[in-house]
């Protein structure tokens, strides 16, 4: 532990980044399977993600989110266990677990002790190989699904954010995992059937787990459960992003005005995606960035503001968000989008050595989480076809100066923008107001 | 990793409990401060909580919400440090912080690099030492908690609860962090000079640090720090739980119903407390827990069901929440009281592996982060003076058999309740109908 003075050094010479660094083993299945696995001696816990390429994209248009109902369904029981039974097991092995249906994937996950590894991924095998879809379950899954939907509207803030993306990205993968009223309601068990058959396919599929394990046993195992599964899942379109200006507002009698606003930006291939990812952190990375500071402590408008660069395949978008008294809409959208557009005026040093070391500490805080490390390796797999080393990722930051990023900043400015909001009828804020800037 | 048997044997046996356990280092300030240290050897990141016991219970009558309004200054600015500064300070270090204002402690939290962790601690001396309270900033912060009170009637899941609480706890402890919009409106500088001059004192401080560090320079730094700083706060008066039926319907305009129930329980000095935090957890604790099987997933009827056991200084409360559709609000208050009711007739041998397998795997699971660790050192000396080991939490579940379970459910049936629910006006469930069980 050091002494006293504040040096503004940030992490690049406090840290030996190759010393924390670890090596990701890697095993392909014949199967089009790829087991991943993060070895963190001494730890007693483990924990596991399984990716399965069957994400709400290609649901067929009709039967729009069939993805979610077949992932609940499937983790209610197997053609060997029954519904209690199955969540009995899974408990009884202290397994924290979660479903997340994404664009593209069906993400399994769990956390658990160590020694109850194995038995985890004999029952998730079943799950995924054996599953039994009765129709009294489904009209119970249906009706949470339904109850997810409608619980919606009492979340404007989560709301807003559903609509931007789905007004954003024009192609499916804008589409909400919830899946809309009036195709969640015919969704029948033939329709499970046939969805599952035809994209829960094992061809792309990745299995991570992080923490204390075998890795000779754990290849075994997986060549055991999962070796002579065989299947290729249909390949999802495109992702297509809006590229014109564009506003919606949605009337609801809400306290807040909630203001999203979203433009295309680049996803984790482009060779300028870590300049605009250090942006994206200057402009929204924590309380000395310029959202927090300039918007919300300066002005005191709004109580939330924040954006983010999200990569679809491919791809990224930003999404910003804002939510403001209906009195103070007008002036907090003028406020947010003239920050997004001044970032192509260009970042200073300070900015850049804070937005640096913020992104350089979140990636150290994620190593203590096994968890956390399973997620990162899926998303590096699926974005960029292997798992980047902590060395490198930190290299990618590292070498970036002022001029580097200012020049992706003035190669990818803020717009057109796509504002959807929602809020409370105002006389000239309706939607034709809305569309000018 | 062994074999594929899935034995219901839970974690009594699969993991050695005193390996994982690690000694707690304990430093008294002659000032009244406590210095906790749990050292994780190898990892590259510190974290701390440092716990000023300044709660709201203290704020006066006419003053509340003052509390999280000098948590929020305190953050801005310094007498040595001007606002921007500050951030600009605290994000230099990669420091990802949080305050919670709670019933009798204010908490300042950060994760960040090891090497940075005595930069941090200087900087939060000052911060709790030398604030600075400029009406401009304060203009900015009040506007920002006039929002996030506003902000509650968009999020009537959560606005419950903090009815809940408040008609449930009849002592300061049931206040909201929040306070109320006609006395936050009316706070002024002067109000947080006196405020923080007459509550924010050493005595009874805690500082928990965890993760890598030197356990010698850490004493010497805190000594030198904090050592010198003298004063008593003002005593909280004691928690007082409603021990009557009571019911409050509050109309607004939601898609669902929200549903909340509380009781009185026990807190974590009570010789019950472990077999009642088992009940808890075989009502709701997870998947097969009896909250989700029987109202979620049976009958459909929630989307959202939970209950906890949330202990308040010598005193516990369960608290128990469920969304659903306005028309089946009428049967889901019935079936989750009747569930609630149903606990004092016992458990079975496998509910009470479950549970217990359950908690001793979060006990686990919470291991990982070293910010996690920090919060349940503080936890652990507000309510009991001291930190429990592991083997210790561990033994107080391990030796409960399903008879001492029941004999605490037995002793400590459900009841009486208080019920809150906010949802739209109905025919025939008005405040006079809800008063009925």
């Amino acid at each position: 532990m050091e002494g006293g003075c504040l040096p503004n050094r940030g992490l690049r010479h406090a840290v030996d980044w190759k010393r924390m660094d670890h090596t990701i083993a890697q095993h392909e299945c014949g199967n089009g399977i790829t087991l991943l696995g993060d070895l963190m001696e001494g730890r007693p816990v483990a924990s596991f993600c399984i990716a399965i390429p069957a994400g709400y994209v290609t649901e067929p248009e009709d039967r729009l989110g069939v993805t979610g109902l077949l992932a609940g369904m499937m983790m209610r029981q197997t053609r060997r266990r029954a519904p209690r039974e199955l969540s009995n097991s899974l408990e009884s092995l202290g397994l924290h677990r979660g479903e997340a249906v994404r664009s593209e994937t069906v993400q399994f996950s769990g956390a658990l002790p160590a020694s109850e590894l194995a038995s985890a991924l004999r029952l998730y095998a079943e799950i995924l190989r054996a599953p039994l879809f009765e129709p009294e379950e489904l009209e119970s899954e249906r009706a949470l699904a339904m109850q997810a939907l409608a619980s919606l509207n009492d979340r404007p803030a989560r709301k807003v954010m559903v609509e931007l993306r789905r007004a954003l990205i024009t192609s499916a993968h804008g589409r909400s995992p919830l899946g809309v009223e009036e195709t969640v309601s015919r969704i029948s068990c033939a329709d499970l059937e046939r969805e599952y058959g035809r994209r829960f396919q094992p061809h792309g599929a990745l299995i991570a787990v992080a923490g204390a394990f075998d890795w000779g046993v754990l290849v075994g195992l997986v060549e055991e459960l999962f070796g002579d599964w065989q299947g290729v899942p249909p390949r999802p379109a495109p992702v297509e992003i809006r590229r014109q200006e564009y506003a919606q507002m949605l009337v609801q009698e809400t306290a807040q005005q909630q203001i999203a606003v979203g433009y295309p930006s680049v996803g984790l291939v482009h060779p300028q995606f870590y300049p605009l990812r250090l942006g994206a952190a200057v402009l929204s990375g924590g309380m000395s960035s310029r959202l927090f500071t300039e918007v919300r402590e300066r002005r005191g408008v709004v109580y939330s503001v924040h954006a983010s660069l999200v990569t679809l395949p491919g791809e990224g978008v930003m999404l910003c968000y804002a939510g403001t008294t209906p009195q103070r809409a007008l002036e907090t959208e003028a406020v947010l989008k003239a920050e997004l557009l001044r970032m192509r005026e260009g970042i200073t040093e300070a900015e850049l050595e804070r937005a640096r070391t913020g992104i350089l500490s979140s990636l150290m805080m994620d190593q203590e989480s096994s968890l956390a490390r399973t997620g990162r390796m899926v998303a590096d797999m699926r974005s960029l076809g292997r798992v980047r080393s902590l060395t490198e990722v930190y290299e990618c930051y590292r070498r970036l100066s002022v001029a580097d990023v200012n020049a992706a900043l003035e190669a990818h400015p803020a717009g057109p923008f796509t504002t959807v909001q929602i809020g409370p009828e105002q006389d000239g804020s309706g939607p034709g107001a809305e569309v000018e800037q």
